[in-house]
């Protein structure tokens, strides 16, 4: 049976986040629903990780198997004529039956942006930038984001979040497996992690192995935060604590750039 | 009594057009109760002229005249803060009471972007620009484009709108003017008129003294029409009939770009 590598970008605002909701639009169910529309088959699409509601993607990854036999070409062309615009098919490869898009990810790349100082945002941009009331600069950003570089507990940087367990073990690939059991391991290693500036917007770019929930939109809410040094960093991380570290950024402002196998 | 000219940037997707209507979002009446909720007058903004469902604004103009005495920078920030992101105040200044957002305008600029050949479109440019089937030839556009420079009866190119009178009366400054007693003049001046092209998109730039309903967008409809050559267009102006020209183009590749006085 084909098993098939899709590239994905959208615009999250108007869905309630990748995984597939009863009476909710997702990006996961309404991809569903147009892979049913063309192939009558009805398959939920593993993407390589849940982006909240109001994250972007230029490049998350889903897999799915069907039964029909069809060229990638029409495949991607039909996918794109079914599928709103707010969501794209950027590429449709068939990929061996053991490729995972969760299980196999080796690092994965987010970006995100802020107007900062209270500038007027374009309307055009919105969706897609946090226009923020702080002044910002660029030194000591870059400074905060070194102390991420390499591996660490992330635990401070965690959302800490109710309903995790249950939402883990709906996503379980092994629907009997109980979450609770198995302990939980917040260590992730961080590969790069830069600002830049781009005209007026400040941008954070940061690869790593894997991110938990929430994890970019406390760095960067952290790494914004007035209150702390650039050179607190190592001591938030090592409190393994949530309320050690800042706010969380808003979702509008942050997205999946890139996920490598 | 302070008169005030604002200069406007918006989103238009979400919006039923410029023109307030009962029980539909408008940008004329989400400016209204923005000011209202700041001054608490109930005051009607006049628009440099309408924009259409899902057309967009980089420069509208809109004047409106307030009772309290309020400083500029005041009313601006004031101003951004009670709009939603959709619509932001570029700059508020206070002119002559004899201004006029539409009776006192000299030249609009309008563009229309297309991103042609079935392309795959950004979700994040797609409420932006037509994302067309169609390919497209810059040297032939801007043939046709040239075609149009100076003045003209542009009939052919105007929205044959069964309810613009209506439309019209109600617009108009003297609401008991008989509109039907008024003959239609359809002359207009066009200064600029090119085509250029930026990374993978056809941008359209026309200025001129005014445009009829649905103008741009029936020029940019008629421009890329392949079954028109052209040196076709002086044709088309001359019939001063609506069927001689190509189809409207869709609203969301058109931006009003700026209005002189």
């Amino acid at each position: 049976m084909p098993h098939w590598k899709t590239t994905l970008t959208y615009d999250g605002t108007p869905y309630n986040g990748w995984q597939i909701q009863p009476n909710l639009p997702t990006i996961q169910g309404t991809f569903a629903q147009a892979i049913q529309r063309i192939t009558g088959e009805s398959v939920l699409p593993q993407g390589s990780g849940r982006t909240d509601t109001g994250v972007h993607a230029l490049g998350q990854v889903a897999t799915f198997t069907l039964t029909v036999p069809i060229p990638a070409t029409n495949l991607h062309r039909a996918l794109n004529r079914a599928l709103p615009s707010s969501i794209r098919v950027l590429s449709v490869e068939p990929v061996p039956e053991e490729f995972h898009a969760r299980h196999s990810v080796r690092r994965k790349t987010y970006e995100y942006r802020i107007l900062p100082n209270d500038q007027i945002c374009s309307p055009m941009l919105a969706p897609f930038v946090w226009a923020s009331r702080l002044p910002l600069d660029l030194a000591n950003l870059q400074r905060a984001a070194t102390h991420v570089l390499g591996t660490h507990d992330f635990t401070s940087f965690a959302a800490c979040d109710p309903d995790l367990t249950t939402r883990l073990k709906m996503q379980s690939d092994s629907p009997s497996a109980d979450i609770a059991m198995i302990p939980t391991d917040n260590t992730r290693t961080i590969y790069h992690s830069t600002w830049h500036q781009q005209d007026d917007l400040f941008i954070y770019r940061v690869t790593g192995s894997g991110f938990l929930h929430h994890m970019v939109r406390n760095l960067v809410g952290t790494f914004v935060d007035p209150t702390f040094h650039p050179d607190e960093i190592p001591t938030i991380l090592a409190a393994r604590n949530r309320s050690a570290a800042g706010p969380t950024a808003p979702a509008r402002g942050l997205f999946l750039v890139e996920v490598e196998y």
